[in-house]
């Protein structure tokens, strides 16, 4: 696993490592949309990868970096979404075996996923005091590695492939826009922005109910997720000392927005597009929907990060 | 308007015409659904077609073979689905006027989809009757030109562009499967086959509790659709004197499913490709599902006709 911020050659590295397995995502554009919000809006759509969701990236180039006595012994980690469900089906893709920690409480779409990747759960209570202890006594019985969700170089460096996909396509782009919840999609971007297309704006899209990214950013120390309150399951947790001091100096701004317009964001990719997104990713042309001048006539790359939520619990039939 | 059969030449035309305005729809394909059913399916992708249906082929190439003084007068139809925004998107996209005609009961979400392309609706009751009466008066009153929903060689010419598209990029298909209301784009499919794959077996696929076709070509004559009962929407209507001529003589089998099959495999597609599509479109891969056995193995293409419902209404929440 890497032991410092991803350079330039790890990413490429990495993109390479990854096409193994992981889908070359399309970038898909909408003339409503487009006219709608009198910008260009570029849609990377990770809710085509391998498990739904961008996480795949992260996961396999990190497990594709393990020994073989490591990937033996397994990796664990702690998650109840989209890093869980990548972590398994990497694990299995490897010939691994992953250990996944999580609350009772997850819901059953998303014990059913990481089982259906051959997984093993277990399960803690809704604390992270519980989450950690558990964590460890997996390791301690199993030797598996630990892979973090984003507090990771390797992680870090596989979601970075995103956005190099996307500046191996798109060679104008003003503005590039992730989902930040810890911050490994939003610092992987920033690094292939820095990199590979300087003049690309980075911007983070941020729940106004769980701004802790954005406040830790404008205070220059790490604020703590104290009970977020948002329908973006995605972006609940916190930076860590990696994502932060990555964002810190490479993202433009960070961007909050509101439930509300998140929903009907979402609302517009499903009726427009015809795709299925879940609330975290729309979060990103809520993001524009919310600061229209900002964004006029600019062109906008919006990662649609990922496709998974209950089909049953739709935000617009509650 | 074309008076006789699409020859190939017609086919090839209407395909270069469409492609003016037209999306070249993609062909998708999932490996789970493949290994699911022991077959590889290739998925015509037209919910992504503009308007968000496979109609805006037809209703596009159609308006285009009309003269510069019959655009000015306008066009009519009868329709209060797919077809109805077609014609709407395509006579605006043509500096032309489409005059609507549907029943008072229509969704409103389909009222709203072809208001949203300034056609003008005009009202009737909900009988056969009423429908015809309204189109004539329309008719009277403006001088516009009728154009049937599938009863027409252009628009069969233009629909046929889709499987074209398909066999340019797959050259061996087994079977191809299309969805069968009126029949319009069952039999440009199965012309299309007949030109550009003959060695491609084509399949209409048919909803059992509107199993009309299945039945008029079993007895050689065309059997009204009478009280049809179905959760897909687009496949009420009957086959008519062209389509029913051109599928019975070019149609390998017409498979009919449960509303049942047709929802799972509905939301199988949702959840696994993250794409949206309708009921009438869904049916394609039911067709498959009820019949694994006769698809084991082959080389298979689902026509995915189209993309539009009403996102309030979605048939696992009912």
């Amino acid at each position: 696993m890497l032991k410092e911020i991803p350079s330039k050659e790890d990413i490429i590295d990495a993109a390479n490592i990854i096409q193994e397995k992981a889908h070359r995502t399309p970038i898909l554009s909408s003339t409503a949309i487009n006219s709608m919000f009198g910008c260009t809006i570029l849609f990377k759509c990770e809710n085509f990868q391998k498990a739904g969701a961008f996480k795949f990236r992260g996961a396999y180039y990190t497990l594709r970096s393990l020994t073989r006595d490591e990937l033996e012994k397994g990796v664990a980690t702690h998650s109840s979404g989209n890093h869980a469900a990548a972590l398994a089906l990497s694990a299995k893709l490897l010939n691994s075996k992953a250990y996944i920690v999580m609350p009772e409480t997850a819901p059953q779409i998303k014990k059913n996923a990481v089982r259906s990747y051959d997984a093993e759960i277990y399960f803690c209570q809704p604390t992270l005091k519980s989450r950690i202890e558990k964590v460890e006594e997996v390791i301690s019985k199993t030797g598996a590695t630990f892979i973090h969700p984003y507090d990771n170089y390797s992680i870090i460096a596989g979601q970075a492939t995103c956005a190099f996909e996307v500046f191996d396509e798109i060679k104008d782009a003003d503005y590039i826009i992730a989902p930040v919840g810890g911050g490994g999609l939003l610092s992987g971007t920033s690094l292939s922005a820095k990199y590979f297309s300087p003049r690309t704006k980075v911007i983070g899209a941020e729940p106004a109910g769980a701004d802790d990214s954005y406040r830790s950013i404008r205070d220059g120390y790490i604020h703590p997720s104290v009970n977020p309150n948002t329908i973006c399951d995605g972006l609940l947790t916190q930076l860590s000392e990696k994502t932060f001091n990555i964002i810190k100096n490479n993202v433009h701004r960070i961007l909050t927005c509101s439930d509300e317009s998140v929903i009907e964001s979402m609302r517009l990719i499903w009726e427009r597009m015809k795709i299925i997104v879940e609330p975290s990713a729309a979060i990103t042309l809520a993001a524009i929907k919310e600061n229209q001048i900002f964004f006029k006539k600019k062109k906008v790359v919006c990662i649609l990060s990922g496709g998974n939520l209950d089909l049953n619990r739709l935000p617009w039939n509650s």
